[in-house]
């Protein structure tokens, strides 16, 4: 029987990889993380130092026998650093050349700190006065000199690490030294002799001046470190196995401060702020690693080593190259040279911007490097919201930080980041930045539909109040305003024209900088960047080849069987503009237009009052017939921009309250005019106050809006119903293909929708007669009661379609009120861990998620053919989208900005779930 | 083969039951249920009208062959027809002794008014003439001669009603008669030749004089009658099958009218008020039946008839007692002597008064004659409501509305009558009734907590807004206090101290009398009755033994299997007199205490409001040790009047806010103060707007409450714990057995309770030790959100019971505020069928009920032990105590009113499904 094999060296991986049958996770169990992947670089024909590593084999057999080496071990130790010492010419222990080598742990997961490091194992008192002759450089060498006593000492030894540190800062301070670069070469020998009587006395013995006794100490500190208190804490938390073991991993030093034919330096094989492929980093020539960071020196380009060290830098090139091809990923990279010889001492892959990770991806798929699948997966949708908006440069973010100009923090409503000055209402708003010119900020306590006008003209949006489902949030996200909610930390004072936080006071007027996308406020202008789609062409190429994995765009069928087909994505919109954006930002439907909003318009809202106080049946038509033509007008326009494809459009939605003066201002209006004696209009006031009350609610968000005001005041939905068939009757005259979907809110019981859809589909079809044209119609509904997911069987009898209004299911099934929770308890409730996450931001799938799946499972049980999709806040969250795909939604639907978001996160579940068995897909138990 | 039988004589019983092989309800169907009743009755020895039955079959039979009797038939009819001539000692046609009869359709089910009756069969001009001559009466031979013709005509030959109307009242007129008791033997006489004129030329031919004839057309025109128009209209709505057929009823004619040994009668077998053991009715000597129920002679009380019929009152007493004996039931029977001989014409099952139910069902049972399960069976739960709440004598209330003293109506949300003098707000109204012994009903638009002392004092509640579950309603029940709510029609005007509705206007301190029972509202005083339920005996027996149906008291253990063991009731109880009062009413633990109601009381709201406005953790703590001994000795109270049974008390629930003065108020004061420049006391006031705006919530429904609250201000309800534990721990030194369950309101992840429950129960621990005793307990969970009953599987991991908080979570699962809907749209939703019922009066079993059933079985899939109750309103409504059984609560808790009601209720549900399959129950699909 051979003797079993401990030690590998780094070339040697394919005996290693036979050894455990050929897979890379076992290699990587036997040499651990950090040995396999210098045994992989060194197979992929880079120069690594050479070294060996003795396995976590060797490891687990010393801790089993209580301490002792495995037989042959340490033999097979020593024969493997011969084989060094032949590759690098070196000796170890020979003064005249003397070998040097690092010895680190390496377990299969990396444990980040949890056992150290001993460098330059191989030096002693001969060695390091023969190096410093050799060298010339007395300097480096005794602090090369005094780190291995003071390492071994802590980390072979277990000598505390004050018992070094205390005597140095007092040498420090008899000299009058601030920092270590101040230390002389006989400065850094007296220390080394101090250090070793440390040792001395600290241990009861010598440091060992027989390098094979360091590397035996220090081989055997590997291996007991393992069953160290803080890396058995460490593997608990980290839920890694005990009986793993660590590797040891023994490499030659090397050193750039050799002379000018050695130097040092790190880079990237591609650009990390832009993705363009070319070298960038640093070097410096006669150099240690440590140099190029503490910037004391000024670093050269990484391209300037062509002329300094040509032959090098070509090898160094190659050699990125060959690391690229061989990990199909950008690296990150750190080498040295030592006396001409380039050593590559680290690879990985390299961090980047969210700009760079696209170019990057899409630049490797047609230099046939990876898929288009790899390239999707290695884009996050949170990397592709980020460069849909301007964004704050990251480094004067942090300035300002330091500089004290942060100002309050909220909830991050809408991203981006914007600059301008704060108003305090919407018509001030609305006319600085209409009629002055200027970059506004629109702030308040919180917003409301009248409001809308000054949020439109805003660069960015604030509020002290309200969370990320609030009015200012949904309004801001919709129109890719940058917006910051619920900064409660702000009082705003609206007669004073000023808000206060932390007692910084600022004025109307005067700058400030919100970031939407972290919910951070900062005091005065931080500079921001912003790109345009258009002009992302890498980006656009990417989302090209989402789509590819998601169902074909214009085809809505049930989706049948498992996995689910794929997601479209479609947007909410409200008006024509929207949609056209919406569309060009690839999306293929719409999936909410929300007909209220309409309403608000300056023009309209008079009609609308009026219509709503209306006392006659009469009075109330008369209203409606002025209203009907805007709204054909508006869904004209919707029709035309989405020609050929689905528009949902959803009747009145919030109570009849929201549409007249608040009932707090008009009081006000009447004590005083009571007060004053001024009779004349106060007779009308009082009455329009009475009515207005009449129509208070005490829960107006569980009240008579929906579907039930369509029931109890039928005429108003009979328009919208009238409009959107005259409107889609007219352009399929003008030749648009038309595919209208009318939508009925807050559908509870389908008793609902027996009592108001056939008097709908009455007039849809009057019209289609009256027009003499016919075109494909369907009417659904929302599904956002817990109600409606409960009962979908039987809703889906009546319903040709469902889209889960996934705002409010999430409060009701919650309890918790939007507008409210948010500001109270729920930030409480996620930094407590009682939430997960804000469920208006993620989908809370145990709960609100457990009865979507209910109603599509029940649904498609009853109508095979039901569309169902998602219209809340959550259709452009990515993890609600990978929910979305799992349950079989048809296609998800959020506003226009975050459908490049939704169109990656859509081809993500898809992929994730490609191929996958049924039972993957199990929500419930 | 013999050939079939077609007809059945009402002695023949047996062999309709042996063709049919024994089932009864197969007799029904051959000889329709009155012919099966004549039958029957005969069978039981009772004196019934000789006659016989042609069977549905021969109906089928007639139809099938178009037209044609069945072979036999006509034969079989003439053969029955002498056997009735041998039974009666007349003869069928014979002028001397002449035999009529009637003719009238029986089908198996009742359909009331569908085919019409012909009497007096057997008569001609020849017979007419001769019974004149006989009984001397010729008045009343051709009143019933005319009417022959008349039914003859219009059933048989199908002529037109106003064919025989207008002659008749021509003759009237002419005579100047206005009444037909003005009518003499010569003017029928008359009019019987007119009728017969009207026949030949209607018909085209004469009335027949052979009886024979008459009988045949009168046969065949019952069996076409199956198929006329009316008839099949209404089988299809009621869901009766076309292919049943109607039987023919051939019965002699009795006359009470041929002297002074004949006469008539109607009786009740017991009192139908009372349900005393004693014949009640009225007869009267030489009548017909009609004349007893027109009132035109002044009837005697049928016991007189000892004295002038003493041989027919005994045997109609022996009858009476056998028709009880043979039904079961006490009967309502009507009887005919002629000539001495008694006959009794109809029984059926009398109908009663509420406490006459009640008396009856208990008395059977002690007589031997009906089961206690039966006896059980036929009471209702309403009506046992009925007898614990005073009534409106219904004649009186009758009276009222035809004097036009109805005023409005509206939500009936606690039962009872109540009569009082209005008042406008809770201070007055309590004022008048303790100070002025006034009888007092408070009217308000709404109420709300502070208004509770009012309300208590009393005797019945009017407001004009909000529903069945309105704050005005639950106190009301839990009260016991009449009540109407939302009687939208009422303007009020507080200031004027006046309401109106429909023009009419009563000021303040004027009668009215409420009715909240059926929800309406009279003005002035309407006589009521009162009973007690210590007084009603009987109805304490009948409780006793719905308790034998269902578990024994005090054995609290999980349903195991099916079907279920049967539901205990317990009651909802804020204070020690309400759960001593619903111990007395038989409830066998509290299932809710809602400890903020406690708050409310004058002395204690101060210290609350302190308490809320704390600026520092210190001020509240002092405030909250200031509410401890209040709190602690509630609980004393409690659990004394509980002794030995379990108290759930809920840790407080409502937002804040409902604690503090009103905003709206508030506010109006300080505009008028600013306005009026009045500066002392305004910055206070200032700065209390101030804070309650701060606590203000959109949708306080679904705020900062419950748990919620707990976990953003555990001081209050540490306080809690510590006041439940402590009154515990006193009462267990004093003898009494505690059985404390703590409840944590609005739970809607597990993660909340895992967060305050542990912290409660150090606090539960301490106090055992502080005080060293030791005691049962529990803490456990509303569940009233819909993700609580969704993820019910988790959360019974920690909580040791659930509790459905029904009103909440209707009012989640539709998304209804219950302060707003039934003021909106509910009334309308169930007028126009949209829900069945006011899902807050009785559980919305699809909706609310489906997440119920899931929320027991997953709760139980982790927790065999687990307890579950309801607490909501639904817990004393029948239907949903019936479905509170199905998915296999271990109780129910209502108002301590409802207890009674909940008793029979959950006995009803035991019976209903004892015996059943699991499968009996699913509750969904």
């Amino acid at each position: 029987m051979n003797e079993k094999k401990w030690v590998y060296l780094f070339n040697e991986v394919e005996k290693a990889e036979a050894s455990v049958g050929g897979k890379w996770d076992d290699v990587r169990a036997l040499l651990g993380g950090k040995g396999a992947g210098l045994a992989d670089m060194t197979r992929a024909g880079v120069p690594v130092p050479p070294g060996f590593t003795v396995t976590t084999e060797a490891c687990n057999a010393y801790l089993a026998e209580g301490g002792k080496f495995p037989a042959g071990m340490w033999e097979q130790e020593l024969a493997a650093l011969k084989v060094v010492e032949q590759l690098t010419g070196k000796k170890f222990g020979d003064p005249s050349n003397p070998l040097l080598v690092s010895c680190r742990s390496g377990a299969k997961f990396s444990m980040p700190g949890m056992m150290d490091t001993v460098l330059n194992i191989g030096m002693n008192d001969a060695t390091a006065a023969s190096m410093a002759k050799l060298t010339r450089d007395e300097r480096f060498v005794y602090d090369a000199y005094r780190r291995l006593v003071e390492m071994f000492g802590s980390v072979v030894l277990d000598i505390p690490d004050e018992a070094f540190e205390h005597p140095l800062a007092a040498y420090k301070e008899k000299k009058g030294y601030k920092i270590d670069t101040e230390m002389t070469a006989e400065d850094w020998k007296a220390v080394t002799r101090t250090f070793q009587k440390v040792v001395k006395e600290e241990a009861g013995f010598d440091f060992p001046q027989d390098p094979y006794e360091q590397l035996r100490l220090a081989t055997e500190a590997v291996f007991k470190s393992w069953n160290g208190k803080r890396a058995v804490d460490y593997r608990n938390a980290a839920g890694i196995a005990h009986d793993l073991g660590t590797a040891v991993n023994i490499v030659t030093m090397v050193f750039g401060n050799m002379g000018s034919n050695s130097g040092t330096g790190v880079a990237f094989t591609r650009d990390p702020a832009t993705g363009e492929h070319k070298l960038y980093g640093d070097y410096l020539i006669n150099a240690q690693g440590e140099d190029v960071v503490a910037g004391i020196r000024n670093t050269e380009k990484i391209e300037n080593m062509a002329n300094d060290l040509p032959q090098s830098y070509a090898e160094f090139v190659e050699i990125t190259k060959k690391l690229e091809k061989h990990y199909r990923e950008m690296q990150d990279v750190e080498f040295t040279i030592e006396r001409g010889k380039l050593w590559m001492l680290q690879t990985r892959t390299g961090k980047r911007t969210a700009k760079a990770e696209v170019k990057v991806a899409v630049d490797m798929v047609n230099e046939g490097l990876i898929t288009k699948e790899e390239a999707l997966k290695r884009v996050t949708p949170e990397q592709v919201d980020t460069l849909l908006h301007p964004q704050f440069d990251p480094k004067a973010k942090d300035q300002a930080k330091k500089a004290g100009k942060m100002y309050a923090k909220g909830v991050n409503a809408s991203p981006g980041a914007a600059v301008g000055r704060i108003y305090f209402d919407a018509d001030t708003a609305e006319k600085m930045a209409k009629e002055d010119k200027q970059d506004v900020i629109m702030v308040r306590p919180f917003t409301k539909p009248d409001d809308v006008h000054g949020m439109l003209a805003a660069k960015g949006i604030l509020t002290s109040e309200g969370g990320a489902t609030s009015h200012a949030a949904v309004v801001a996200r919709q129109f890719g305003v940058p917006c910051v909610v619920g900064a409660s930390e702000i009082r705003i004072d609206l007669e004073a024209r000023v808000m206060a936080a932390n007692g910084q006071v600022i004025n109307e007027g005067e700058w400030i900088s919100v970031d939407g996308t972290s919910g951070e406020v900062f005091i005065g202008q931080i500079p921001t960047s912003a790109p345009s789609l258009e002009e992302q062409t890498d980006l656009l190429t990417l989302l090209k080849w989402a789509d590819e994995f998601c169902a074909t765009p214009g085809i809505r069928v049930a989706q049948e069987g498992w996995p689910n087909k794929g997601l479209q994505v479609w947007a909410n919109a409200d008006y024509p503009a929207d949609a056209r954006r919406a569309r060009a930002y690839g999306a293929v439907g719409i999936g909410l237009c929300r007909t209220e909003h309409m309403f608000f318009e300056p023009v309209r809202l008079p009609i609308v009052q009026r219509m709503i106080l209306a006392k006659t049946s009469a009075e109330r038509t008369t209203a409606l017939n002025e209203l009907l033509p805007y709204q054909r007008a508006d869904f004209e326009g919707l029709f035309e921009a989405m020609n050929g494809y689905p528009v949902i459009i959803r009747l009145i939605d919030p109570p009849l309250h929201e549409f007249m003066q608040s009932e707090e201002t008009l009081l006000e209006e009447v004590i005083t005019m009571r007060i004053k004696g001024e009779t004349a209009g106060l007779e009308a006031k009082e009455s329009l106050l009475n009515s207005i009350r009449a129509m208070h609610e005490s829960n107006p968000m569980l009240g008579l809006r929906g579907v039930r005001l369509s029931i109890y005041m039928p005429e108003i939905v009979e328009m919208q119903v009238r409009a959107i068939f005259e409107a889609a009757a007219n352009q399929t005259l003008n030749g648009v293909v038309v595919k209208p979907e009318v939508m009925i809110p807050l559908t509870g019981t389908v008793k609902e929708l027996n009592w108001i859809q056939p008097r709908l589909e009455r007039i849809a079809k009057a019209v289609m007669e009256e027009k003499k044209v016919t075109f494909d119609y369907k009417f659904g509904t929302m599904i956002e009661i817990p109600r409606a997911a409960i009962t979908a069987g039987e809703i889906a009898e009546v319903a040709e379609f469902f889209s889960f209004g996934t705002n409010d299911l999430t409060q009701m099934t919650f309890g918790y009120s939007r507008d409210d929770a948010e500001r109270n308890f729920l930030i409480k409730y996620v930094e407590e861990g009682i939430l997960p996450k804000n469920p208006f931001q993620t989908l809370d799938i145990d709960g609100v998620g457990r009865l979507m799946k209910m109603a599509v499972d029940e649904g498609r049980q009853t109508r095979t053919s039901l569309e169902v999709g998602i219209c809340g806040e959550h259709g452009g969250d990515p993890a609600s989208i990978e929910f979305c795909h799992l349950v079989g939604n048809n296609y998800v639907s959020c506003s226009p900005f975050r459908v490049p978001v939704a169109r990656l996160a859509a081809a993500h579940a898809a992929l994730k779930y490609k191929g996958g068995k049924k039972s993957d897909y199990e929500v419930d138990k």
